[in-house]
């Protein structure tokens, strides 16, 4: 099977678990027993809350463990007091977009940013939603959908010019483990996922450089500085520790590779009708992709048959049938019907891309005249 | 080693992670992706749901699967609109009773009614302290630090007499795989852990018999029906089906064997001057102790050094000196001193049991031999 969905899933690193094992098997106390063994696991806690920090490029900082990337979001959008301006921007997770819609529901003012073709925030247009009044912002740092890379430091510095109180929070969970995250001082809260990048799902973590922003989102037996109540996920934060360590060992040789395969694979799909999406600057982890009036399902579906799996658009929505973000990058239903999502990951090979290469090209010619499309090939 | 703090957490079972594994090695998938093998995953999950309602006696229900019990907690707390009074007990576990604070800071009325010396709520108290207006009530199952089993289902009853359109939850969380579980038509929303149970932490549920009454708590995907955001946890919710199944096979077997345990200790440690707060017709489960003045963690950590693990009062609150829960229960520091709480699991042995009631009985000797404490031994 090639494996081509690495933005919705990735598949267990098999070291970290062998590593994490010993969580489930010697050490699976509750953190907050009275006894040694209990007590040891605040220190393990707290080497995979380092971990994690220096990770994005932080020195100091909290990281408040919670069960995914969308809880992540959550405890940062509810961060908001109900006083003043909220914007974002129409490429964001829909965990953040939801979250928002809520904070509209409750009375608060928002404001969603248009986005470009490739899903990058216009940011000129951005930092003039923002007034003094504004209290929270987030804007993604690598779109699920695109791959597109918003310049988040840039963004928040400016940000930050125009309202100084304000909170800048960032969604990381595509980046992390795949591009150099060094957050700077302007960010506030940053969101990360463990089952993107070789981790179990059921582990995510809101990064903060400003704790007195986060507002409790469990309320319980006050683990994770009391912000994030409930038993902590012992082995799933171990995990996660020993797999992102994994991906951040060759972090830029990876990117390069993935870059290499990522530009083959555009190339021949380009020349043979599609349309592609992603940007040339995007993440080379994600590469977004069209096939025009040729539907992205069916073709999902005859890639399935031979073994290769893709995604179409983000997993976490695909109740909708076309993407709500790419519909914000402004195209039609032409291009929508026809959408694939291709996603790599370090495991992913040159040789495994260029099989699914030929195998789509194969099914979209094969598709195409039975439906007797013609398509513009270069 | 023997481990007698199993309420605070279990040993993960090996033959349910054995069985899991393969969440985590083939069917890692995202369950809403589109291709047939993350699709399948959903069906498997319902599984799970399926084997989660059965396991509390009903053939239909909803189950939104949370990352913990205290998670679950706080959905059922904050279903409530704003609109009516909430009362619940003074042996809650801190998810309720740490909720419940959060809604009374919002201007919900609230109220806490009192437990007896064992943990048990004064029902004909509770009652009196409902009325028409009351639109969420909460009172727990098994009480995590005494074991004292309230009849929830008789209080749903009752409850629902007086306000028929009222929200009725309960904490089960250790009460599912310990006790025989049958919910009755009336307790709408119930609360378990996985990690509980030989199940891992990261992994809980809420039970519903009205999903209408349960707002979304974390927004996004639109995962769980809507309710709870974020990619499903398979690995996890697989293991806590493979665990809780296993633990159901001889439950009314196992509660027996643990009876006798706990009779035998508890006759004991009555004998060699420990206070037994635990009621008679506790969960077997849970055996709360005091040595008096002789502090519970001292105790603990003497028994420590010989390999034996007990608990003080609850793990998740154990930063406070004395369990709030206790408090209320109406002892004074004489005896909130020398609480502990052995708790046991299907792993646990009568002859684990037995040496631990001896280098128990030895410890608390020799500590009131310094101290000069005399006891009253029966």
């Amino acid at each position: 099977m090639i494996y081509l969905d690495n933005a919705a899933t990735t598949r267990p690193s098999e070291s970290a678990l062998k590593k994490a094992n010993i969580y489930l098997t010697e050490k699976y106390f509750n953190p907050s027993a009275k006894y040694r063994h209990g007590i040891g696991l605040t220190g393990e806690l707290q080497q995979s809350r380092e971990a994690l920090l220096r990770a994005v490029g932080l020195k100091t900082g909290t990281v408040i463990f919670t069960s995914c990337g969308s809880e992540a979001d959550n405890t940062a959008v509810f961060c908001h007091s109900g006083k003043g301006k909220c914007v974002t921007t129409e490429g964001e997770h829909s965990a953040v977009i939801a979250s928002f819609k809520e904070l509209s529901s409750r009375g608060v003012e928002t404001a969603l940013c248009p986005i470009d073709k490739c899903g990058k925030v216009n940011v000129e247009k951005f930092l003039s939603m923002i007034d003094e009044r504004t209290a929270f912002v987030s804007v993604m740092h690598v779109n699920n959908e695109t791959g597109a890379v918003n310049d988040i430091n840039a963004i928040a510095k400016r940000v930050k010019e125009i309202a100084p109180r304000c909170i800048f929070h960032s969604d990381g969970v595509q980046a992390l483990g795949k591009i150099p995250v060094r957050l700077s001082p302007f960010v506030d809260l940053y969101s990360v996922s463990a089952h993107k990048v070789g981790g179990l799902k059921g582990v995510g973590a809101l990064i903060s450089q400003k704790a007195t922003a986060v507002h409790p989102f469990i309320f319980g037996g006050g683990q994770e500085g009391g912000l994030r109540s409930g038993t902590e996920n012992v082995f799933g934060i171990k995990n996660f520790e020993y797999a992102l360590t994994e991906k951040l060992q060759n972090l830029q040789g990876e990117y390069n590779r993935i870059s290499g395969i990522n530009k083959q694979m555009r190339a021949r799909l380009s020349e043979s009708g599609f349309t592609v999406i992603s940007g040339e600057d995007a993440s080379p982890y994600v590469l977004s992709v069209s096939a025009g009036a040729v539907r992205g399902e069916v073709l999902l579906h005859m890639l399935e048959e031979q073994g290769v799996l893709l995604g179409t658009g983000s997993a976490c929505s695909s109740k909708d049938r076309f993407s709500r973000v790419l519909r914000a990058c402004g195209y039609g239903e032409d291009v929508l019907d026809g959408v694939l999502r291709i996603s790599f990951s370090q495991e992913t090979t040159a040789e495994e891309v260029e099989r699914a290469t030929e195998l789509l090209i194969i099914a979209a010619d094969k598709l195409r005249k039975v439906m007797k499309v013609n398509v513009c090939k270069k």
